[in-house]
């Protein structure tokens, strides 16, 4: 078979890139061996699964009931489960063989599970427990989340209430708002949990006493049988947009008992007699969340730039379409040559590395914390607390949003499931409200920043260690200190704008009516403030490269225009959120608005020819992907015809000369024979037909 | 049974609500009559289908199968299509029962197919075939987009070649790129189609000459029987992220024979000898598209205030959190009263009811155009175009991001089909790329406005009555004169801004080059002048009920309340579009932000109350929602649970001892008991656990 013209045009786009695209994939994958591992690790999982095969219709577009994509989930689960037991690895800690949030595995939940019970248990728990999750014979869930309560965790209503004559809990759901629902693994494959239930003790004189929400490793289901503890009802909560791979669940308790032992006791303790003995610092209870928020922005970063790589090769391949003013008979253009396109495609891709060398500051942040933490020094916590907060709200926003724009880039044909792009789409945006909620995590950024400014007069100064750049004359738009300058700027005059309003507000209410009224413009602070961490973080990472003087010097040219676009286009681009505030804070930025038009204009032409090599260097696999139109040999159309008939509703209708069981069942009685019926002639109906009135009228 | 706790809330809110409710339905739904009349289509067509038992977990629900889904949406599809030819009325031409676009209706395209055939048809031909049309026995496609090319139609490649001998047309598809992908119906419902081919005649020579796209009739399958007619391949294109109700298809032609008479030759026409001849104006053609795309925006309209109407119910029955320096053990608080949900709510409402205006506006220029055209006047072709174009852009980007907005603003809950909102956003986000791509539309309105410019000196001055209001001094803010002016000012600044833009890129290069650098540009102006005349239409529409003296004296100000919130709110909001070019085109307002940040604050305190009124106006049933979370009686958690009780996965569990059938089979082969195996004890994977490497490893 010839190549396609689809094929042909994706190989003339690889031979302009200007750089060397494994010395870029091993910056984004920290180093070369970590890349090779994660790259074989792909590849054993595609094997076993069976998606190494891109010819056949991927595995989750056949049954595509609810009940088939859980048992396709399965499928996937076990390989990638096992290979990182068998391999040692933790590539799939963090995202599954999709790169989706490893979340939507029915294998998941094993790292908050695993977390939960190395950083709560006991010594002697852990000792126990531990060898069974790091050998895989359990599969656990974190069950938290109840029907009228989230990651705000003070109210949750689930009971465990000791007795002490068994020397048991009775873990016990009261309401119908106490039911648990949402966490991942919960229906129908997690074996154990880790469920937070709030603790009831009764005193000497036989009253109940709350000492509020704590911990319980919860036997689940049997796992041999299968067979669900006894009094647990337990379920899946249905489809979702994305995730449908794991079986998010409910449990309603009917008095379930569990031994005391089954209460984490790394930080308190109940003895027999039923005292309870708190251990350790208060503060740690949080960390399971924090420690899995840490990661959040780096599958942020992933996920967009499979869309981005999707639609950067499909709109390399698609031509349609003219310029205005083209001459007549002009033959089509690619359509990633319309500026629009190049545009949005080139600015997602920047936010994508953006947000890839932001997460690895915040996972050095968090590793700090915990080493710290195992010191008993909890010092970084707050900062750590409200620069995560901030970093999974921004990154999930900004990905969520630009990945969604991508996948518009596509026409139509994003709109296909076989395109990939709506599961990733839907699979990032579960990102902006779980694990907390982004409105929710941008107020405790905000919270922290406007504490620091009352304690310090400046809250950015911490993080900044340059001098202030003079924004005044024709400035350097491609020099990291203007661009700099510029975001602290923003950011400085947003923090001190909402203070400010905060203050003013302070004076005719309370301080939670005050916080309430202008809690968009405290928002608004969270968000500036993270931006210019992002930016900075972005910029220390290229020059960090730079000074090892190891990185091949064709990369780093590339890396700056990329880190540049993003800083210079995020201020005109139409869709950049919060973007009055440039104007608002920056006084002289209204005259180089033009000028700045002009570089990203610039920026963006010279970046064009390495769009392809900048969505290769993520280094996904086909099978990652699982895209009929992003495929890395372009060879879209025919691709996307070959798997449309393989679908289940076609073979089901070639099987049946062609035609639909549903036709005549379905299809039949809406056609009518209302003409001969009526006795006469029925009327068009209704104001939008423009005939209905004179002369088409039949009698 | 008694009342929930959410029921009771809900009561509550509507007890507070300010005015009266049934007129702005009325308002709203075109008059009493037309609103009850539409009311009872809905109550017989969800009578019909069984989906006004709301306790019933609804069909979509069920089987979610591709194949389930399509039969469910032949379910609905009969209900509707009968329900409207039988009781004569249109309100089935533009949505579903459940509001969606009905397109993604599998008897959903009946609207394009008749119109195509009402406006392209012979005379002759129009006789014949519409009374099988009105009558309800042809089941039409729309056939146009090809895998290769979209809604730019005119590098279509399919082909019908005519024969002289036969006096037919050979139909035939030359290229995989050829391959008919996308048209609603065809799949495995549509019995006959209009479809768009390149009309080859051979001329005296025997030579092919190729004429352009021309419309023909094609019997699809036998109406009958469902055999597909032969040389037809057909099938359905897979699973999207919502429309799945409908069966999108793709064909390929291998040589299919129709009759020359089945050309549509209200325009052109071919004679036996295949003699062609041009009827008339050219513009027609283009009109089945734009005449659809009049109706789209209040589709966006109608989806937009569901997303809202669910979610505004939610965050009133909802409660959780509290605000920062609340005191200590305070009740949780409903989230609706959360400044950021109330700001994120009551613009997205605004918005809701500033396309609903709108839409009544290019409805009627839509109707203008069509009268005209029956005199062959075509001279408002191109502003009615441009409008139409710049509004379906407009519309569907604003409803499609405040919708998914409002998913968000109920967190995981909102992540559930069940909640609805899955479904509502991801049908909303079709209308981005459907009918015409959004960016490719900008263009067409941009390209109208800088051809007004050039010949008139201003593209405002037609649209605009009023004179110049001076933005001196500290103004109304919600007067309508200031802000119509303040919009009035940005759209013109930026039209003259990307003129000027243009003008120098001109210098440089060719027109089509000059286009595309300053491309963004020209799509900022479209859409500034495009929500300048959105405000124009909303303050008109409020000053025409005002001025008929009839509308309820309580109405009013909250519509104009509404409106102002919908004005200046855009201009603060964070996720405004393009906010940055307020700042850079209106002089003062740098002044007055914080102005209008209080005068937002203080509309969304006093409109808070009437949230659920403005919301519950819409008239949208329960059923239509199909929204666990957001029914009118507040009951969300009870629901939910019932609802997700119901699910297949969980009844087959129950079925089976509540074990799913998939645990042997997927879930314990991923249960291992490598601790043993491997003769020691594993190391945990990886650097994301703590306490990898020293005392929690065991041997």
């Amino acid at each position: 078979m010839t190549d396609s013209r689809q094929m042909m045009l994706m190989r003339q786009a690889r031979e302009r890139i200007s750089f060397d695209g494994d010395a870029l994939t091993n910056i984004i994958h920290d180093g070369a061996s970590r890349a090779q591992a994660r790259r074989d690790a792909w590849r054993r999982v595609e094997q076993a699964i069976g998606t190494a095969d891109t010819s056949t219709l991927p595995a989750q577009y056949r049954d595509t009931s609810r009940e088939g994509l859980y048992e396709e989930g399965l499928q996937s689960g076990v390989a990638h489960w096992t290979d990182s037991i068998r391999h040692n690895h933790d590539f799939f800690d963090s995202v599954t063989p999709r790169y989706a949030l490893i979340n939507s595995s029915p294998f998941g939940l094993n790292t908050m599970f695993r977390k939960a019970i190395e950083l709560q248990a006991s010594d002697e728990q852990r000792k126990s427990w531990l060898p069974m999750i790091y050998g895989g014979r359990w599969n656990g869930s974190y069950i938290q989340t109840e029907l009228g309560h989230g990651t705000k965790f003070t109210h949750l209503e689930t009971r465990a209430r000791y007795h002490r004559e068994s020397d048991e809990f009775d873990l016990h759901t009261p309401t119908t708002t106490a039911t648990k629902f949402w966490p991942g693994c919960l229906g129908y494959s997690a074996t154990h949990g880790v469920i937070m239930a709030r603790l009831v003790l009764p005193d000497e004189t036989g009253s109940d006493v709350d000492y509020g929400v704590h911990l319980f490793l919860l036997p689940i289901r049997d796992d041999t049988t299968g067979e669900v503890t006894p009094g647990v009802e337990v379920g899946d909560i249905g489809l979702k947009p994305a995730h449908n791979q794991n079986d998010n669940g409910y449990a309603i308790f009917n008095h379930v008992r569990i031994s005391r032992t089954n209460m984490l006791m790394g930080e308190h303790s109940v003895d027999a007699q039923g005292n309870y003995t708190k251990v350790a610092h208060a503060k740690a209870m949080h960390q399971t969340m924090t420690s899995i928020r840490s990661y959040l922005p780096l599958v942020c970063a992933l996920q967009l730039a499979q869309a981005v790589t999707i639609a950067s090769r499909y709109s390399v391949v698609r031509e349609q379409g003219h310029l205005p003013f083209s001459e007549r008979g002009a033959a089509e253009i690619q359509i990633v040559n319309y500026k629009s396109q190049n545009f949005r495609l080139l600015t997602a891709l920047s936010k994508a590395y953006a947000i890839m060398f932001a997460s690895k500051h915040v996972e050095a942040v968090q590793r700090d914390l915990e080493v710290r933490r195992s010191m008993l020094d909890f010092s970084t916590f707050d900062y750590s607390h409200a620069l995560q907060a901030g970093m999974k709200a921004w990154a999930s926003d900004v990905a969520a949003q630009s990945a969604e724009d991508a996948r518009k880039c596509c026409g139509g044909q994003g709109y296909l499931n076989t395109s990939g792009l709506p599961e990733i789409v839907a699979s990032l945006t579960a990102i902006c409200t779980l694990e907390g909620d982004n409105y929710a995590l941008w107020q405790q950024t905000a919270g922290y920043l406007t504490k620091t400014l009352q304690s310090r007069g400046s809250s950015l100064e911490t993080e900044v260690q340059e001098e202030e750049v003079s924004l005044k004359g024709t400035p350097d738009f491609l020099s990291p200190r203007f661009q700099l300058s510029l975001y602290r700027q923003r950011a400085a005059g947003c923090i001190k704008k909402a203070a400010e309003r905060l203050s003013k507000a302070n004076l005719t209410s309370t301080r939670s009516e005050a916080w309430n009224t202008e809690m968009m413009s405290l928002i608004t602070a969270a968000r500036a403030h993270v931006e210019y961490v992002v930016l900075q973080q972005f910029w220390s990472a290229v020059e960090a490269l730079s000074a090892t003087g190891q990185v091949s010097s064709s990369v780093l040219p590339v890396l700056k225009r990329l880190c540049s676009l993003f800083a210079l286009s995020s201020i005109i681009n139409p869709s950049t959120t919060d973007a009055l505030t440039f104007l608002e804070h920056v006084p002289n930025l209204a005259l180089w608005l033009d000028d700045i038009r002009d570089v990203v204009n610039d920026l963006l032409a010279t970046l064009l020819p390495d769009l392809i090599g900048l969505t290769d260097a993520w280094d996904f696999s086909d099978a990652s992907l699982a895209s009929a139109i992003g495929m890395r040999d372009g060879n879209c159309y025919e691709t996307l015809l070959n798997w449309t008939r393989q679908l289940p509703i076609n073979v089901r209708a070639r099987a049946n000369g062609g035609i639909d069981p549903n036709f005549h069942s379905g299809v039949r009685p809406g056609l009518l024979d209302d003409l001969d019926a009526a006795g006469g002639v029925p009327t068009p109906p209704g104001s939008l037909h423009l005939f209905s009135d004179s002369k088409y009228r039949w009698k």
